[in-house]
């Protein structure tokens, strides 16, 4: 096991007022342009979307769930299609996480002890095991491009001891899967080229950092995966109902003790507002359920903040949900339109306004990275709030399972 | 009002065995290839498809819902976005419905007199009255290519006398719906092109032959819709739960009556084993509501007969749906993968099974009309039938409310 892993991460700018970076990360499927939103293919698709329709909309790369795909269709059978990429048709990268926030979050009962964590299925109540070894296996079945080392995510809130307990399970843990992922993934066949690219031959492996809300056990848990043999780094157990302001100190405290080197990630954010002041922070990487969830309610992202489109003004009102918006949406149909078939419970809408919503939030990294670049990153994030009405952060729902430690 | 009307279709080709006929209807918005299958899109939408979709997979013609458009979004809200073209954002032709049989089967109460129908809508409990007039001047708002007559429509099954009432008042309703069209479409710009072509300038209206079961009536009402000035004629009243014989019957009867320069359209028909029937009768036109409504319960039609994809072998099968498709559904994703978005609950599920059960119709007819320019129809119904599994018929829905006449 080496301590100077390779991290096939190539930063091209950073902001000078901030912690904003602008990077590209290689993967066997290819280069995901950083800072990035990932939408969410839980089980291996994108709510109402195709493989085709996310391509059309720049999505650079999509996160797909473990423990979902796990219970079903099952590893094994994603291993018979030759993968996720196969299986879904998709030939740009696939990040997949660890299932551990989802093993706490859905399954029925979840009893964790050193080995690992039991859970029932939330489907039908049989009963599983997750090991930092075995879910390291599921992934390498799955065939996705970035792995994640399975974590003890944590209810919020949480006290201190608790929260450095649970930690100290996860770095256990995170030992476990790393040795596992060398003995799967033996030969390491990532190179830098002469033209200072990557060639990227391999999964790569990302480590979890928690703590909590608490800056000193985030900055420590941060230390300790910086020294290890990940080419990547996520940053778990956030969003789940802790305060903003929580939230980013427990940021700048991980991001302030990672290698400039590698991507980080912050698994399930978020809104466009806390995008920016993440990214503002040295965040690369989000996903999240938000714009095709809230497009299945009839909200619809603009550059101008968000509507509801069931609402009676859209009735007589034949412009496009976003005149700035290039997706295949807003140069096809009208609010008008879009209206119509909200109201009438037509699932073409859910369709035409999730692709919209991701677009939204891909042109919006779009956005942000060509300001990291050009070095204005603080004017255009001051620019984007003001024309874009605050909205309320969205939380994950909150574990409510009780951690047996 | 002239009485040797223009009737913008030309025959191609006749069978010799039977009365399957080859020709083009031409509209305002292009040409459609007879025998023809037009999907469904009762609200103005093709349930989970977009119109781009609808092109991809050959649909000539659409069939939109007066009754449904009329109650949402509201005609004027039609007109006000330029027509169901403009609004749906599709350039081919369509076909509107008149509304009778949704009145008498959604609506909570329908009283009918002279005059018109009374109903209340199944949204609201609001009070509306359709008369052959208004019906008109919705069409006319709503933009569509081929208008239809008012009728009454009987519930199965109906005594003889019951029938014959109510075709009576079908026949005095078309009277006042041919006045309507002709003061709402005063010139006639429709013309034979010196090619042998027709250039259409205006809508065209479609008379509806009623008769319930009832051969002589059938008849008698195909003969008084022969002599008026209307385009086309449909056949209602059928698929409402008579069995294959009566239904059959029926449709002969009628097509014997009607001139051959004109296209027949079966409304709401149905499975491919009817309209193999009907075509072989002399009907040139179908719609119907069952390969989207099949597809969102996961069935799958192929040329060897439908299944269910929700099944367990097909878990590990990485076949395409049919191998004998061109769609994208077929030509890009596994059974193995639609089966497990089935199964999740995906609602991608439902518009790929729809776009691949559209186009194993629109493939079909395809075949059927080849069928019938090469002179071997009976060969062809033969063979597909031989592939294809029976299917019992789908019925619509027997109109529940009774008629007060």
């Amino acid at each position: 096991m080496t301590t100077t892993p390779q991290r096939p991460f190539t930063l091209l700018a950073n902001d000078k007022s901030c912690r904003a970076r602008r990077g590209v990360l290689y993967t066997a499927h290819g280069a995901v342009n950083t800072p990035v939103f990932m939408p969410v293919a839980t089980q291996a698709g994108v709510k109402a979307l195709t493989s085709r329709d996310l391509a059309a909309i720049n999505a650079e790369c999509l996160l797909a769930n473990t423990y979902h795909l796990y219970l079903r269709p099952g590893t094994e059978i994603m291993e018979l299609a030759g993968g996720i990429h196969k299986f879904m048709r998709w030939d740009r990268p696939v990040l997949t996480d660890s299932g551990g926030f989802q093993v706490y979050s859905l399954s029925h009962i979840c009893k964790l002890g050193e080995e690992g964590a039991q859970f029932s299925s939330h489907h039908d109540g049989s009963k599983h095991l997750f090991t930092p070894e075995n879910v390291i296996a599921h992934q390498s079945k799955i065939g996705s491009d970035m792995w994640t080392c399975l974590d003890v995510c944590l209810r919020n809130p949480a006290k201190e001891p608790e929260a450095k307990k649970s930690l100290e399970m996860t770095q256990r843990w995170a030992l476990r899967a790393m040795k596992a992922f060398r003995e799967t993934v033996p030969e390491d066949k990532i190179a830098k080229t002469s033209g200072g690219q990557w060639r990227v031959g391999t999964p790569l492996l990302f480590g979890i950092i928690q703590g909590s809300i608490y800056p000193k056990l985030r900055a420590q848990a941060a230390r300790f995966m910086a020294e290890r043999p990940v080419h990547g780094f996520c940053i778990g157990g956030l969003s789940v109902g802790e305060t903003a302001e929580d939230m980013n100190a427990s940021v700048e405290a991980v991001t302030a003790e990672l290698p400039e080197q590698a991507p980080r990630y912050f698994m399930g954010l978020g809104t466009p507002v806390e995008i920016w002041d993440c990214v503002e922070r040295g965040v690369d990487m989000f996903d999240c359920v938000w714009p095709t969830r809230t497009a299945r309610n009839g909200t619809v992202m603009t550059t101008n903040g968000s509507f509801a489109i069931k609402n009676a003004q859209y009735r007589r009102d034949f412009s496009p949900l976003d005149p700035e918006c290039d997706c295949f949406t807003c140069r096809t149909y009208t609010r008008a339109y879009l209206c119509h078939l909200f109201r009438s419970g037509e699932l073409l809408s859910h369709r035409l306004l999730s692709l919209h919503n991701i677009r939204f939030l891909t042109r919006m990294m779009e956005t942000i990275r060509a300001a990291v670049e050009n070095g204005d990153f603080a004017e255009e994030k001051k620019r984007f709030l003001k024309k874009f009405a605050t909205l309320k952060p969205q939380s994950r729902a909150v574990p409510a399972c009780p951690l047996d430690l």
